[in-house]
């Protein structure tokens, strides 16, 4: 944990924030996904996956995870949303099995995305893949995503590139690929 | 306009009601569904029906008629949701168009429908209609719908008894068929 | 079936035809849809549909009415698709419940769809509701489509003309529209 | 290429084969699954993926790779499915991006998958990740897939043992679990 907790203060979260400030200022669309169930019981995530958060919340020693009911529940506030920005719970990993995301991005007329996120090897390299599927332009962004370890954020960054997408290596790569109009 | 309010009022939501109190006694899952948009802009709707929705609040003399932040949005006191029971909002007219109910529904176990609501010939049976070609059994009860005329109250319940799935008279039908055990 | 085979045959097929040649000679992107299954035992069939298909065989005195393998399973002659052309089969009576299409038209960038076909309340209004729906602007083509008898005919027409998309009378005032560049 | 070829050739259809014949015997049911478009022109794949093809096809001097109408377009002998058999065209990486497998997946019952092919953390993993995250339980087979590089294929399988399903070391563990009725 000791990687991922380090990788995600220093690197992950300064490198969103840095993302978020540059499409705000130029006023693109940000879509924030979360995890989030409005049943404590979770019943609209796949049994699977309620399983797997009940044995996380027991080793970890915490309740309610995903309820978007427990008090504790909230964005970190360096990436939270700013009033008016779209804000997509999701029940799965990846978001295109349990959102409305496919719906909500063609009705904004969003054609092309940059990911971000945690961990990078599963919420996000599998909705970076389902939306390559479908036909969005994606570009992972390496240091704006976290892992378990070093080793799988890599593979996850190879795999995306040779398949699926581009792949940035930084936030800053992006800001300045859109601040110059060039392709990403 | 008469017409649809008084089969609403004297008829549909006492319908409603029945069976909601009917499934909650028998413990029976009740999924809620209403149209609503988290965004004042309706952005997560089709173009098409914001524009029908923008037409209708302007003959109406309403504003933000699905916004959920909307104060005066909110479920009729007689069919409300009560604490724990799932809820469901969509955007669209189809609810398998514009909501997770099928993941959520999957989900839950549930296979079969009794269907209620406003307005038969469009909300309902579109996602009726979807419904049973989705695999769900599904039986839309007739004096829990209301529509804005009898003649399309009447074409949409024959069409979908024809193709689709059943039809129930009444919601005393349905309780009486639930508590009998037998197929309704 | 009187009703409905006049109304095929000397209606619904000769203006299906004429919008066929219209687009073809405009070199509009053409898709046909038609039920259709791989297997004998409709295995991807909604089990309800397999039923109700088994039924309508036993009525009709036919067999493996919806069997690609069926020898006499083909298109109408006079609305055949050309090589080339685009074919979807669907297992259900609304495409977007059982057939690739969603993906066929986004990939091929098709927004706005001309809707004709069999039968009218039935698989061309359930797939149309979904379209517009899943935000395609959409036009059912009255005279180029057939019912079992008029009043579904026209109550699904009204519908669609109220809550999802346009009505269009005839082919020829869709080929008059497209002609000269209006909006139909 | 060659760790590909030595471990496809080898190791992957060999084992491929054994869990068929196992499948066949015990008349379980078998989906075979294959990237393959109707056209030429591969309108109904995604643009990216089409050119990712085109790029393919030019480095390794052979054309229409995924085009079911070009003569070579077949299964390999060694697992070919036979006469009845479920198969599965798809246009994407992820099968449930681009064919209708949920479709026929819900309609003939299957709540369960044993997965196999190439390439492990592409085509594969992609359709077993949101397998999973639709509800169905999965075990990914290591020996019954291959990879470009031995690395991706063991990134692959942590991952999905990690977060999504089971990992199976080989088809004969998972024949002898299925014969002694265990879980896998």
């Amino acid at each position: 944990m000791d990687y991922y907790i380090d990788r995600l203060e220093r690197t992950a979260i300064p490198a969103m924030r840095k993302l978020l400030d540059a499409f705000r200022t130029a006023q693109r669309p940000i879509v924030h996904l979360a995890i989030g169930s409005a049943y404590q019981d979770l019943r609209d995530c796949p049994q699977r996956f309620r399983e797997w958060t009940r044995n996380l919340e027991r080793a970890a020693g915490i309740e309610d995870l995903w309820w978007t009911g427990n008090p504790d529940y909230s964005f970190r506030e360096e990436v939270a949303p700013l009033e008016g920005e779209t804000v997509i719970r999701k029940t799965t990993q990846g978001a295109f099995n349990g959102s409305e995301i496919q719906n909500v991005l063609d009705r904004m007329g969003v054609k092309n995305l940059i990911l971000t996120g945690v961990v990078t090897s599963c919420c996000v390299e599998t909705t970076a893949r389902d939306a390559a599927d479908r036909g969005f332009g994606c570009v992972m962004v390496s240091d704006a995503c976290a892992d378990c370890d070093q080793g799988m954020h890599d593979a996850a960054l190879k795999n995306f590139g040779l398949y699926f997408g581009r792949v940035a290596e930084s936030a800053d790569d992006v800001i300045q690929a859109l601040a110059a109009g060039s392709r990403i």
